[in-house]
Formats: C-alpha cells, sequence, structure tokens
C-alpha cells in the first residue's frame, strides 16, 4: 500500500504535480501512518463525520488542492466537489505557473469544471500572509466559510482561521501547526481518508438532517481528538 | 537546521545525487528526528564510541556510500575516510551511471581518491540479495569486515551480516529493520552524528589502546540501546 502510493507520488513528480519538497513532505507522513499502524483510526472515523458535517453546511464550502493531494486523489477531489458540491482551488505552497496549469489539467481530466486557481482573473489577498499562497480568488477561498485543506503549512492555516472560517485539515501529523490550529482535524492518510468521506458525506446527505449535523460540528472536540490520535501512535511506539 | 539540511538535499537532487525515493525517505527521517527534539542523544553518543572502536579495530573498514549521504555530508565523509583510514564505496539502491558518476565527482571535489563503485573494474556479488546493489566491488565492501552503512534498505543489511561481516548502521529510524539487523546502530541525523564520530575517531587514535577498543565493541549492546532509543522517541510525544 505504502510502497504503491509512494509510486503514485514519484509519478506525479515526474509528469510535474508535485513539487521535490512534496516528495520529503510525504516521507514524513508516511513515518506518522508507520506509527499509526496504517489504519483509519476511530479517531479519525469521528473527524471525519464532523468535518463532512461542516462542508455540508457551509454555505460556501471550498476544496484547496496542492500538487500532492492532486497526485494521489484527483478522482476523489472531483468526486467530493459534485457530491458536496464545493469549489475547486489551486493553492500552492511552491507555485509555478507550469504546475498549477498541470494540476488543472488532471483534475479536468478526471471531470472537474471550472477550477479556481491564480490562472483565473479575480484575485484577493490573504491578510497577514507573507508566501505565495496569500493570492487567492475571490469567489474561492476569499469568500469561501469552509475550507478543507490538505498537507498545509501552517501559516496559511492561521491566517484563514485568523479570517473567521472554518478550517478542515487532512493531517496525518497531529502535532503540526496546522492540525492544532484547524478547527477539524483528520489525522489520516489522505488515501484512506478521502474514500471514507465521500462514502460519509453520502450517507448524510441521505438520511440526516441540517440540524443533526449542526450538532454534530458544535459538538465536536478537536483538541480531545488530537490527543486521542497522538496516544494511538504513542502506542504505536509501544507496539513495535 | 532541518530547513537548511532539506535545501542541501534538494539542491542535491537538482545536481543529480539524490533520487526521487530518496527525498521521500529524507522526509521520513525528519519525522524520527522531530520525535528525538532534533538533539544527538547520550544514546547515539554511546553507539557512536563503539562504531568508532569498531571501525579502528576493523582490517579493512569501508564506508558505503549513497545519494543522500553524499548529498549532506561529502566534506565529512572525505575526512573519516583519511582519518581512520578507511576505503569509501559508492552503492545505490537507485543505481544509475550517472548518478554514480556524479556522487564520485563529488566526493573528489572535497579531496576523495580512489572511491570504489560499480564504475572500477573487480567486482562480485553479495550471496541472497536480488536487487542493483548486490554488485559491490572486490577490494571493497565484499573483503571488508567492517562496513558503515546510511539510510540503507533492509535487505542489503541482512545479506551483509549473513556473510559475517560487522555493520555499522547511521539510521534515525530505531525500529527500521536495519537498525534491527546492524550490529550497532547509531539513532541520529547523519548531519549531527558525523561530526561527533569524526571528533572521536581522533579522540580514540590519540587517546586509547587497541584492547580498550576492543572491550567497548566487545560490551556495546545493541539492542539495549535501540530501545532506550526508541524510549526517548517516545516521551517525546509525551513532551509535545
Amino acid at each position: 500500500m505504502s510502497l504503491q502510493t509512494r509510486a503514485q507520488l514519484v509519478d506525479g513528480f515526474q509528469s510535474g504535480l508535485v513539487s521535490s519538497e512534496g516528495l520529503i513532505a510525504h516521507g514524513r507522513g508516511e513515518a506518522f501512518d508507520y506509527l499509526l499502524g496504517e489504519k483509519t483510526s476511530k479517531f479519525s472515523v469521528a473527524a471525519i463525520e464532523a468535518a463532512c458535517c461542516c462542508l455540508l453546511t457551509g454555505d460556501h464550502p471550498v476544496i484547496s488542492v496542492n500538487g500532492n493531494f492532486a497526485a494521489l486523489c484527483s478522482t476523489e477531489i472531483v468526486r467530493l466537489s459534485n457530491l458536496i458540491p464545493a469549489r475547486i482551488e489551486i493553492n500552492l505552497f511552491h507555485r509555478s505557473a507550469e504546475r498549477e496549469r498541470l494540476i488543472n489539467r488532471e483534475l479536468e481530466e478526471k471531470g472537474a469544471k471550472n477550477c479556481l486557481g491564480s490562472f483565473s482573473n479575480n484575485s484577493n489577498i490573504i491578510p497577514g500572509l507573507s508566501s505565495n499562497r496569500r493570492i487567492v480568488h475571490s469567489d474561492g477561498i476569499y469568500k469561501a466559510d469552509v475550507i478543507m485543506v490538505s498537507l498545509e503549512d501552517g501559516d496559511r492555516t492561521q491566517a484563514l482561521v485568523n479570517m473567521g472560517k472554518k478550517i478542515i485539515a487532512l493531517d496525518i501529523n497531529p502535532i503540526s501547526r496546522t492540525a492544532r490550529t484547524a478547527d477539524i482535524t483528520i489525522v489520516d492518510n489522505v488515501i484512506r481518508a478521502m474514500p471514507v468521506i465521500i462514502h460519509t458525506i453520502s450517507m448524510l446527505k441521505r438520511e440526516k438532517s441540517i440540524e443533526y449535523m449542526q450538532d454534530i460540528v458544535r459538538h465536536f472536540d478537536n483538541n480531545g481528538n488530537l490527543a486521542n490520535s497522538l496516544k494511538l501512535m504513542r502506542s504505536g511506539f509501544e507496539r513495535l
């Protein structure tokens, strides 16, 4: 599983979607996944439920996509975006117009329409952020009330939280700044989490009311959930 | 520190020394270093002392070099090779003639002479190994009684141990197969460990007898040392 994922990421690197720093970031994730026993935990499942409720009750949810996320999960990203529905915005830390174009093409090949990015006009600035990532689309991340981010940098997460947005982070490192700053953190491998997210969104839409979902979001305890994931990784060490 | 090291590795990747898989492997190492608090522990210092005694009392010590090791520590590798003295052999998992040539040039620029590799004639085969790494030099790894390896694959470590060689592993992951198979495992970041190794070799040569060094090697408990490093990483989790 992890060897296949690694090969998929190296392919993404060779085809220009993934940056060299993205490969290193993936390796860090592999180490944390190793400690998780390469399994989706019940804490991840709980965070996924809260995240899906948050995405479905948002007025303007957006999925922020970078190179690693696109290389590993393009089919699932497009499917999720159609299901919710939510806009997709490409937003890169190591930005290049070429890499953005390639990621957009990859998503369009999987059926995405009208992905946002710095190639689309009408951009705006995230206050208090110095990296390239501060430039976002007015109809996308800038306007969003709920944003799902993956494999994120802590600075951007903090800046988006400061703007009053609800942040859902897919981050397998429970001690990262993003994990601790986000409103809902899914401590899991994106490869395993995305199919569970898609399944959960379908189930919630079919079976649950808006009130039920708002209630789940209101009662989700991110710090408690993170502490449980951390405890699980510690016991991963004991096991080994 | 870790950002600078990461930049150095990405440079090594761009100049052709490091493979894309090497970048991912580095990321895994970063996660373990994070848990170590990015410090050299007293357990690393103890393993370094045993490793240096083993290198100095060997009849034919060899330092095995791959792309990541060369990209991060070429100056220290050459210095260590001159001090012991020990031969340097370039041996790559993701082998290419071009990458071997570039690593050799990098080491020669730092003063290395006569590095061994598959470019030199007179090769031999490590029994029981299927990867490209099985091809080694007759006067290098094949003949060596003590081999220092870094950022290693478990299969080769096992095959070399099966040949009766003493293996010293620089591996920041205390639960890897290499870490558990080697005779002496230094659980540390190579960037921090190499200067300590060089310092220790100089001190031992100046101050200690062969008998003292043989005694240190004989009494070194690698499993106990690994368990202590593991315990330290666990407490790194508690701290965070």
